[in-house]
């Protein structure tokens, strides 16, 4: 497939992921010029700042116009009225896509207000970290992450053919699935493990005092990496929740079924059912290895990164 | 405090984390013989082989033997039947420690075994990895970690101060406390997390089989974290959970409240209760930063141990 090339690229907000991609897309030579929108003064100075984007503007009708690619990166709540915002200025051939973590509702609120619905097509680049806005960006952010796209029936294949292009070329590897099958996959890789972590860490906020200044001091073991979790961007999570509601919902009774039967097993002193269980998880993170999402590794305590878990008595007498 | 030195050090059970306390002992030249116990014929080859030992044998009693330290490092539920079984061959002045999980329990079953109870000194490495077996030992594991030591009221405060001094000198920063106050912050801290880990891994076992092998595809997003912590040794967690019922119990009863009401906010589009409990979260990730337990990171996606969370839209529109 040959690079796709875009004359004007418009960023509608300019926080993580936009930045990253319009780091990425510059650095790969994918766009002649790079308009950022942002509500935020501070916002716009810094984007331009750290060349994220060669102009910026509040406006989003503004931004888009003469644009021949539109990235909407904005908080999912807010995409429909970005999009009704935009409109008045978009060029009738603009490809839109967007990078949000929901897609039925982004679909479902974007495609009305735009001149042609089949040139939009959802996106989701699965990669991230904790931190937000455009000093967290970096341009090899989506390199060997997955990005999922979500064509609808009547999406036009050759804007799905342009984006697979653009994300293979800075790094991703991309799939195409439904909306709604896309939400249900999150719900449980992302969004469930998120609502766990957001919830023990606000059950420890609210321990005694003298109880939560240890766990601070011993949260190595497991609890770091909730808490590195649990710091990600409360607005956008906040969203995530409200506009996938059905397919986490769904999911919280699954694993609220499963954790009163290990609840009831710790109770009764049941053995054999917690070390079935462990030993089934075991070989579940030997498929995500497989699968090339995960490394084996051996930490290395010079390592700051290296956080291990699963602390304790491994001895085989 | 003067180095600690021991003639002779009997590793009853020498996995992880032995293995490498072992290692760490040998470099630092506190030790100057160490035997290894262990039930198994091949542990106890690969554990000479690594040069985790000089000696090794099937018997606790011949293995403490002349030793002036014991380290228990075997599973919590076998450790009151391995005290019974080395207190034929115990110097009746030897400092008995051991390295598990939980320690109330662990304090109860050790001691009556013990020609001197007061000499048997509880304590808990907070360090390890997903890796278990004396291949997974390394001499750094300890370094910058937390190690907890939980004296009784009738302990020998000399005894105490010696394995202070012996965790220091292998790079661990040494805190006291009851076990009893042990084993609630723990159960927080990193019982309750894997709980999690393995439930929610454990629920995706249960999908069918089309959104499982996409699960597996998509684990970026969270989900990674979760199947590393759900690697943990079986054995050792199953005992963990057995051996530190109350806590645990409590702290899943306060999970699950709260859980709930974060599924109602959900179900009921309470975005106002999500988005303060996920502010308050991210403030607590601070607190754990502060407390020198993690550490602020930038991935770097050369870096095979980068595997950011948090995606999606982080826009500042």
């Amino acid at each position: 497939m040959s690079r796709p090339s875009f004359q004007r690229v418009a960023m509608i907000g300019i926080g993580l992921i936009n930045g990253s991609l319009a780091l990425a897309m510059r650095e790969a030579g994918l766009a002649g010029e790079i308009v950022a929108c942002a509500r935020r003064e501070e916002t716009r100075a810094r984007a331009l700042e750290l060349g994220l984007c060669d102009r910026a503007t509040a406006d989003p009708a503004d931004a888009v116009r003469g644009a021949d690619l539109v990235v909407l990166g904005t908080p999912p709540a807010a995409l429909g009225e970005v999009a009704r915002a935009m409109a008045p200025g978009l060029d009738p051939a603009a490809i839109v896509t967007d990078v949000g973590s929901v897609k039925t509702m982004v679909v479902r609120e974007v495609r009305p207000h735009l001149p042609d619905p089949r040139l939009f097509v959802g996106g989701h680049p699965v990669a991230g970290t904790e931190h937000s806005g455009p000093d967290a960006a970096f341009g090899t952010l989506f390199q060997n992450r997955r990005c999922i796209l979500t064509p609808v029936e009547d999406t036009d294949p050759a804007a799905v053919a342009k984006l697979v292009a653009l994300w293979e070329t800075v790094g991703a590897k991309v799939d195409t699935m439904t909306p709604e099958h896309h939400d249900r996959v999150l719900a449980i890789t992302s969004h469930l493990p998120h609502l766990c972590a957001y919830t023990i860490v606000g059950t420890v906020a609210d321990l005694e005092e003298q109880v939560q200044s240890e766990v601070f001091k011993y949260a190595a073991g497991g609890f770091t990496d909730f808490t590195r979790i649990a710091a990600s961007d409360p607005t956008m999570w906040r969203d995530v929740f409200l506009n996938n509601q059905e397919a986490v919902l769904e999911m919280i009774g699954r694993f609220m079924e499963d954790l009163v039967a290990l609840q009831r097993a710790i109770r009764w002193g049941q053995g054999d059912i917690l070390f079935d269980l462990f030993t089934r998880t075991r070989a579940i993170r030997r498929s995500v290895i497989q699968a090339g999402q995960a490394y084996e590794r051996k930490p290395q305590l010079k390592d700051p990164e290296g956080e291990p878990d699963g602390e304790g008595v491994t001895g085989q007498l």
